[in-house]
């Protein structure tokens, strides 16, 4: 016995896989920890005979590319990341060679240069940005693409027109980092429904902010009291009535609604916002909602809570997926159910079906920040190297 | 809104993908199951463009095979289900056309004849049963390949000579179904490492028997009983001591700790069985181990499990994979841990890692049964779909 022996004492792959060759859109948070894992993981993915190749990367005004065969070298992929992460633009990096690969995308036009020709080289587009235009952009040019790889939810919960074209898209699109960052729900999905299982119900709670929120309402604490110590620890948006307005969670259920091959628009997802409309962003400003306008709150959430404890339950902002609607907001659970066992700003999904008729298949973990995300992001750009591989390697 | 409307509404991929041909080894339960999951999915995988062909059964005694470009039809493979369902030999199949693509493995010599020839076909073997050699005699023929599914253990937890030919053979060989069935357990794994995750503890419930039988002693019931009402509802072995050895846990336990890189051998687990040697199969046949040596157990359990509740704790049977070394036994756990709050028969697997530091990422569910475990099996199958797609196919 040799145990927890360095890896190099393990055997290598016998069929060697060429580089995954990518583009990174997007150098915020997720962007820049993808770049990171990227170089992190470089010699354990070598040892599988592995190799992503990062050819390109673009923020909001710049794109930098290098398309030699080793792409953008590993000590330039650093000085990104600390540009990017001192709110640096990529054009301050300093070397005259970089300065020659590098424009500038001010007015869109050059973002198609990007865009391989049809028939033209293999890459994985991998959008880490939270606007809906580039996404869109990406999925309708996905016939000509190798892959895409969203982090962004916009495209995937855009019409079902920009929807249709990822579906035909196959499995050249990854998104599993879109709904609870890296746990493994889409990809769970997709192999259960894959071999024939049938779900019948999806029950998630998918948002940190909104867990943390109902955690503390549980210990009895009033509501403004709750946000404002959550938005005082970074937890939410900068507006917190982002997270309580419900949209991030309706995305996620739209994504999975839609993952079960439901027709759903985001308008038929039924949304319970926790801020009523005379205190929304577009009616009253963020100081006075937080100072004013939250507290109004109060009793109305306490009344609620009170109502679910008298009839032994717990309330949870969750999203149900179930009979081909799609619904987010409060729900009264048992205190013993998966989402009522819940603590915490942890995610939990939970899938009944078929094969989990009795008590339902539970993925429960981190399911948001940086790490975790551009983790699920960069498990997915590695989830592809079969298409490099082909089944002619294992002959 | 055309919520549930049917899957023909949706749009067809741009990339058909061609036949995975595959040959499936053993027609057991899992085995008969996993072609039932074949011939119910033919519909919904034809619409992603995609096609199971099975070009070759086998069991115990014999081979049918079909190497034509279809594989064997349909309605002979429902007849297999059949025909072994009813414990007939595949030699009752009666159509004469059947009979001449029959052979006999009596011998073992028959069984090479299944393999392709270097630089020949392109196949994915399936192996659903649970015998030693057949598994390692695949796993030697690995180069040969194309790919190779496990719901068998066994090559998985032979010695680490074995085992390396595996890891050699990469994501060519994959065995999601040998921990936890249709459980998304190992894939996770898989995802989170090459993303750069460092795990730091796996802890998990891996019997669906042990854990029924630990919820009976929490509710204060002597091993004896829940041990018997266990048997007689099917949950265990023929013989229960089978469970009760923890033997089928370690086998989990292994094969997770060497996905982790651990180089170690089933002999390096260190396992508690329930079962002393004086009260062992080979000491105490079945009948008396049930009637007289199963109750001289209850006394000492009760006690470890009135011993565990003084200290706030309840008893688990748990793998633990931690620090190079892997455990598997009786483990007091805090009641609102995850493995605390686990009741009855599912399987839970808890992953501590650097993304999952404060609250580990949790799976659990069904962790049994011919139905997940032949959804897992060939969940893995479809996994492999893009070898035979090429990212050429995405331009």
């Amino acid at each position: 016995m040799t145990a927890a022996s360095p890896p190099g004492g393990r055997p290598a792959p016998d069929a060697v896989c060429p580089a995954i060759p990518v583009v990174v859109l997007g150098l915020g948070g997720v962007g820049r920890t993808l770049l990171q894992h990227i170089l992190r993981t470089r010699e354990s993915l070598a040892q599988g005979g592995l190799r992503v190749v990062v050819h390109a990367v673009v923020d909001s005004q710049h794109i930098l590319t290098d398309w030699s065969p080793g792409g953008i070298a590993d000590p330039e992929l650093r000085a990104i990341v600390e540009a990017k992460a001192a709110r640096r633009p990529l054009s301050s990096l300093s070397s005259s060679e970089t300065n020659k690969r590098l424009t500038s995308h001010a007015h869109g036009g050059s973002f198609e240069s990007l865009l391989p020709p049809a028939g033209g080289a293999s890459r994985v587009y991998v959008d880490c940005t939270s606007t809906a235009d580039l996404g869109c952009t990406l999925v309708q040019a996905l016939p000509r693409l190798a892959g895409l790889v969203l982090a962004n939810k916009k495209p995937l919960t855009d019409s079902l027109a920009v929807y249709d074209a990822v579906l035909r898209a196959g499995r050249r699109v990854r998104y599993e980092a879109t709904c609870g960052a890296g746990l493994p729900v889409l990809g769970t999905l997709d192999r259960m429904l894959g071999a024939g299982d049938e779900i019948q119900r999806i029950a998630g709670a998918l948002s940190g902010t909104l867990g943390y929120v109902m955690a503390g309402l549980e210990e009895g604490r009033p509501l403004s009291e709750v946000v404002r110590a959550a938005k005082a620890a970074g937890y939410t948006e900068p507006d917190p009535r982002d997270d309580l307005a419900g949209t991030d969670v309706a995305r996620k259920a739209l994504i999975l609604a839609r993952k079960l091959g439901w027709r759903l628009e985001l308008a038929d997802v039924a949304v319970e916002s926790l801020v009523p409309p005379h205190l929304a962003p577009a009616a009253m400003p963020l100081p006075l909602f937080l100072e004013a306008g939250l507290p109004t709150l109060d009793d109305a959430m306490a009344q609620r809570c009170a109502a679910a404890r008298r009839d032994g339950n717990v309330l949870r902002y969750a999203a149900t997926i179930e009979g081909g609607s799609c619904r987010v907001g409060l729900l009264a659970v048992a205190p013993d159910s998966p989402l009522g066992r819940l603590k915490g700003s942890d995610n939990l999904v939970a899938i009944s079906s078929r094969c989990y008729a009795s008590s339902p298949l539970v993925i429960q973990g981190a399911g948001a920040g940086n790490d975790t995300t551009a983790a699920g992001v960069l498990a997915d750009i590695l989830d592809m190297q079969d298409r490099w591989a082909g089944a002619a390697s294992g002959q």
